[in-house]
């Protein structure tokens, strides 16, 4: 396929402003030179940074937004403010337009959040949306959802997390089928909440071509990539995330902290200062930054705010490969099979 | 103060049964030498063993008792077939009788919350019990609770159970008044679950003389210490405490692989030994084992199952520091304060 990707960036989002968003641009373009960008941002600051990314500014069209949304702002008040007219709802609609094939920003979560689903909707039998991460295990990468879209979910919900999450693992990881786990708090099918278990059941019953349901795991099986898809509902995913981002950051003090101590720590730290480069890439965040918002009538990708040029690249190239892997086909795919499923068994069952 | 504590043992409980019970025993013992121990087991598997641990024999008495608990058995099961008869109900009781001022016990977790709350119930205008771990942070420790005895909290019972917390830090830390916080996913005060909302408007309403309320915290906060007592339901915080252990496992097994990859990494890690093994220690989850059960008319101490004497020791040593430093009567004169200011609070919305 020599079809180029075309993405739309919203250049004023996050918290280190249009430089970070221009270079991550930049990074990913010499990855990936079949990129082509919209971008979208204010004229007066974006035209001149520019001219020190000449092969961005080759590779981009640019329009001026009025508008630009602010890190704390809320949902409500951004969408009222910037409807139309910021760079955040532009490089979203441009997804809906077909300008672009998928949308990044690094702005306010809550506010791309509220933007994204007033502007593309939910796919059809797609209640709510679900911010979908990529977690790094022991065994390569795992997709953890939702991890903030909404709080709370019932059965049903939880079971369109677990097919978007599915398509998403099979565009990703180029397995065939995935396997899937619902967060607990036992492995025993007694255990945990109500809605969880009734999502058990359902992912049990219906015999889901691409899911290979493996039943409950618990928060230990994150990081050990018990599964290739773990479900979960927004708040519990949340808070699942930046426990483990937050244990990470005090492990990597710790170690910083335990090899500058002593002499002989510092001596030992010089020998082994590539297996030390090697385990902080390992652990760099940034590496596998970017949130995927599933179950919308377009792809939109959450670059943490902070994230420098790098992490911001990571976010486009996952954007990038959403694309080239036709994530939204297999998540169509895959509700047309469940719907299909679930509809011969209400017919069996009203027999 | 020269009084002894006396400490009750389900010597039956454990995946590693009773010698891991024992071998932790002794260890506290040396390091505390005012225990006394009241241990309940079977007579014809432990009786024999404690000839091998001659001062733990010497500080203890030994009942029998015909029935043990499986690590496996559902609490309804366990509380049929053990009330009265198994070693984990009689440890338990000893603390109601006065037998013994704490229980400490390494069996089914489930099992042995059923039989707490049966035989010791709730204290007066407390409806729930939790469970409270205390997790290792940047800053220190900090007290983090539910994190597993119940499923769903409400606005007063998180506020309970940050009376609880606080008064357990306390005891614990020696702080007068401990920061606590309420873990959201957001730290704007419109953001998160309802109940959680309402229990920091409370929070902050009551002016409680021992906490010194901090408002929302989310899960990166936990590493940090951002607060002494983190508050939340026991479906969230199980999984973010099982979550932090695994990722704490995943870079530990990042690090030993990244030192054992090349001979200059090996060469490194001999001159950075000592640093290593401290390191080890300080990730080590046996330094802080013990989840301490809060609310009920009783201390009882849950020590890993998985544990080594080490570990078992710690939670012995836990258990001993919260009758020391009279933890019962701590949460009991926080519970009067909070019950006397929000009857005022009734009293003048009524007026």
């Amino acid at each position: 396929m020599s079809e180029q990707v075309k993405i739309s960036l919203d250049v004023m989002g996050g918290d280190n402003g249009p430089a970070v968003v221009l270079e991550g641009a930049d990074i990913a373009l010499i990855r990936r030179p079949d990129i082509r960008y919209v971008l979208f941002g204010d004229k007066d600051t974006i035209e001149p940074m520019l001219e020190n990314f000449p092969r961005v500014k080759q590779a981009s069209t640019f329009e001026h937004c009025d508008v630009m949304i602010q890190m704390d702002e809320r949902p409500s008040q951004a969408l009222r403010r910037g409807r139309g007219k910021s760079s955040m709802w532009n490089a979203i609609e441009a997804t809906k337009t077909g300008a672009s094939d998928v949308c990044v920003s690094a702005g306010n979560t809550g506010a791309l959040m509220a933007m994204s689903k007033f502007c593309l909707r939910t796919m059809a039998n797609i209640e709510r949306p679900a911010i979908a991460a990529i977690w790094p295990t022991l065994r390569g990468e795992s997709v953890v959802l939702d991890v903030g879209a909404t709080i709370g979910a019932d059965a049903q919900q939880l079971l369109d997390f677990a097919l978007m999450g599915g398509a998403m693992a099979r565009s990703l990881f180029g397995i065939e089928r995935p396997t899937v786990g619902l967060l607990n708090i036992g492995e025993e099918d007694v255990k945990g909440l109500d809605e969880v278990k009734e999502a058990g059941r359902m992912l049990r019953e219906f015999h889901l071509p691409h899911l290979d349901y493996k039943g409950f795991v618990e928060g230990d099986d994150l990081g050990t990539g018990a599964v290739d898809v773990v479900v979960t509902e927004g708040f519990v995913g949340n808070i699942a995330l930046k426990t483990a981002e937050g244990t990470a950051k005090q492990l990597a003090e710790y170690l910083r902290s335990a090899m500058t101590r002593t002499w002989m720590a510092r001596i030992g730290y010089l020998f082994a200062r590539s297996a030390f480069v090697k385990l902080r890439e390992k652990m760099d965040p940034n590496k596998v930054n970017g949130g995927v918002f599933l179950g919308l009538n377009g792809i939109v990708i959450k670059s943490h705010g902070g994230t420098d040029g790098e992490g911001f690249a990571a976010a486009i190239g996952l954007g990038y490969d959403m694309v080239k892997n036709g994530l939204t086909a297999k998540i169509e795919q895959d509700l047309t099979v469940y719907q299909k499923s679930r509809f011969a068994a209400d017919e069996e069952s009203a027999e």
